[in-house]
C-alpha cells in the first residue's frame, strides 16, 4: 500500500528523453510528486518537455537543479551515466535520494565504489526494463511502466528509507518493483537482453554481407521479421551497453557458443533425436515464458 | 495477367493441414477450380475439411483421388513428403502436373533422381512462405497467400506449360511467385528462417538450462519476446526441416559462428569503434528489410 502522506517534494530528472520523461508524466499523474525539474546537455529535449507539460521547469546548470532535490533519477546516456552520477553524489546531501534507470549497474556501482570511499547510503540503483521503438522526450508517456518490472540493486551500504522511498516511486508508476544483487542484474539482462541484441545483430550483419544478400532479405518473413527486430536498435546506445556489460555478456556469448556447438555436431551427424530433444526443451521453456507474459498482461 | 480459361478441373491435395486447406480455399475463392479433392492418412483432419467447406470430397486412398487429376499439391509433413512425392509420380501420367509445398527442395529432389531415370517434366517443386503460429486445416484462411512468397524451382527438365500452371495457381492465390534453383532455394530458406529458429531454439535452451532460469524469464521483455517466439515453434516439424536441409544450415551457423566470435573479441577488447561498426551495418541492413516488407504491406 502507499501511504497517501508519500510524496517527492522536487524530482529532478538528469537526461530528459523516453524514460526519464516517462517517469515525470507518470509520477505527476499518480500525484506523487511537487515540482519536477529537468537537466541536460542539450536544451532542445528540456524545452520540448516544458512546452508538453512533462516538467515544470529546466536547467542546463547541473548544480541549480539539485538545489532542494527529494530524489534525482540519472537518465542520461550509458556512456555518461557514470559520470554524472558520481558528480550529482558529490554534490548533494545524503537527505536527497539518488537514483538512475541504466540498463546495466556493475560499471556503475565499480564507478562509485573507486570515487568514494564508502557507497553513499543515499544511493539506490535501479533499471525500469521498458522501452520502445522511439526514443526522446516526445514518445514519453505515463503508461510506460505499467506492468512492466523495474529491478533495484541496494548494496548493504544503502538505506532501508532511500529503498523504500524509490520503490514507492516506480509502484506509483505501475510497475512490479524487484530487488537483485548488482551482478545478478547484470547477468539476467545480458542473457535476456543484451545477448539476444548481440545475436539479432550479428546474423543480419553476416547476412548482409553474403553475396546473395538481396535474394535473403526478399524472401524473408514474419519469423525473421520479429526474430531480427531488436536488431534496428540504436547501435551507438547497444556499443556502450556492450560495454559496460562486457563480463556477463562474454559469459552469455561463450555459453550460447557451446549450445550452438553441441546442436550442430547433432545436425552433422543427422542425430534427430538429440535435435529433437533440444527443441523440445526449448520449446517448453518458451511456451512457459509466454504464459508468465500473459499472466502479466502483455501479449 | 489471367486468362479467365484458366482452370484447373481437378485439385488433389495431398495432406489437408494448415498450407493444403489455405491452398484450396483460395484456390476455390479465386475461381480457378472445378473438384478439390484430398487425400491423407489420418481420416479427422480431411472430415473436418469437408465439414468447413474446403474440400469437395476425399479419400484414404491415394491412388484413388489422383484418378483424373488435373494438379496434385503434396502438402505432407516434411518426413513424409519425399516417399509421397515419389510414389505419386510414380502413378500420374505426364499431363497431371505434380507439385508440393515442403520448406526444403534439395532433399526432395535427390529422392526423386533416384527412383526415376530422369526427373518428371511435370513436377515442379515450390514453396509457399507463408505460415501461422496456428497448424491444421481448422487454421486454414483464404487470405493466407496474398502478399506473400511462393518461391518455385523448376529443373532443366520441368515442363515450361507445368510451370506456368502452378505459377498461374499461386498468383491466383495472392502469392508474389519467384523462380529459383533447388541449391540456392535451400540457402536462401537456411539463412532466413531455418537458422534463426535454430539460434531461437538454442538461446532458449540454453537459458532454460541456467541456475537462475525463473529470474531470467520473469525478467525477460518485449525484445526477448520478439526475439524467442519462433522457439515456440513445432520440435517434430523443425527437427525434420534441419535434417532435410542439414548441408545449407550447417553452412549458415558456420557463417553465423564465424560472425559471432570476431563480434566477441571485439567486445572482449573493449573495441568500441568495431562494434559499433558492426551494429551499424546490421541495422542498416535489417532498416533495409523492414522498407522491403512496408512496401509489400507487411508490418
Amino acid at each position: 500500500m502507499i501511504s497517501k502522506a508519500f510524496k517527492i517534494d522536487k524530482l529532478v530528472i538528469l537526461g530528459l528523453g523516453l524514460i526519464g520523461g516517462s517517469l515525470a508524466l507518470a509520477a505527476r499523474k499518480a500525484g506523487i510528486v511537487g515540482e519536477i525539474v529537468a537537466w541536460g546537455r542539450r536544451e532542445p529535449s528540456l524545452k520540448a518537455g516544458l512546452e508538453l507539460g512533462v516538467i515544470d521547469s529546466y536547467s542546463l546548470n547541473l548544480e541549480e537543479v539539485l538545489i532542494g532535490a527529494s530524489v534525482v533519477v540519472v537518465a542520461t546516456p550509458t556512456q555518461t551515466a557514470e559520470e554524472v552520477l558520481t558528480r550529482v553524489l558529490s554534490l548533494v546531501d545524503s537527505s536527497c535520494v539518488v537514483t538512475d534507470v541504466a540498463s546495466v549497474k556493475g560499471n556503475l556501482l565499480a564507478g562509485v565504489k573507486s570515487a568514494f570511499e564508502n557507497i553513499p547510503s543515499n544511493l539506490v540503483l535501479g533499471h525500469p526494463i521498458a522501452g520502445s521503438e522511439k526514443s526522446g522526450v516526445n514518445a514519453a508517456k505515463d503508461s510506460l511502466f505499467i506492468n512492466h518490472r523495474v529491478i533495484l540493486t541496494p548494496t548493504v551500504e544503502t538505506s532501508i528509507d532511500a529503498l523504500a522511498l524509490i520503490e514507492k516511486m516506480w509502484l506509483a508508476t505501475g510497475a512490479e518493483v524487484v530487488a537483485m544483487d548488482v551482478a545478478k542484474h547484470d547477468e539476467v539482462l545480458a542473457a535476456t537482453s543484451h545477448l539476444p541484441h548481440v545475436l539479432a545483430y550479428t546474423l543480419v550483419g553476416a547476412l548482409a554481407e553474403k553475396d546473395n544478400s538481396s535474394d535473403i532479405f526478399e524472401c524473408a518473413a514474419g519469423g525473421f521479421r520479429d526474430f531480427t527486430r531488436i536488431a534496428a536498435s540504436d547501435p551507438d546506445m547497444w556499443t556502450e551497453i556492450a560495454l559496460a556489460n562486457k563480463h556477463a555478456l562474454l559469459d552469455g556469448i561463450d555459453n550460447f557458443s557451446d549450445a550452438l556447438a553441441k546442436l550442430r555436431s547433432a545436425i552433422a551427424t543427422s542425430d534427430g533425436d538429440s535435435i529433437r530433444t533440444t527443441f523440445e526443451a526449448a520449446k517448453k521453456a518458451r511456451d512457459h515464458f509466454a504464459t508468465i507474459q500473459a499472466q502479466r498482461g502483455n501479449k
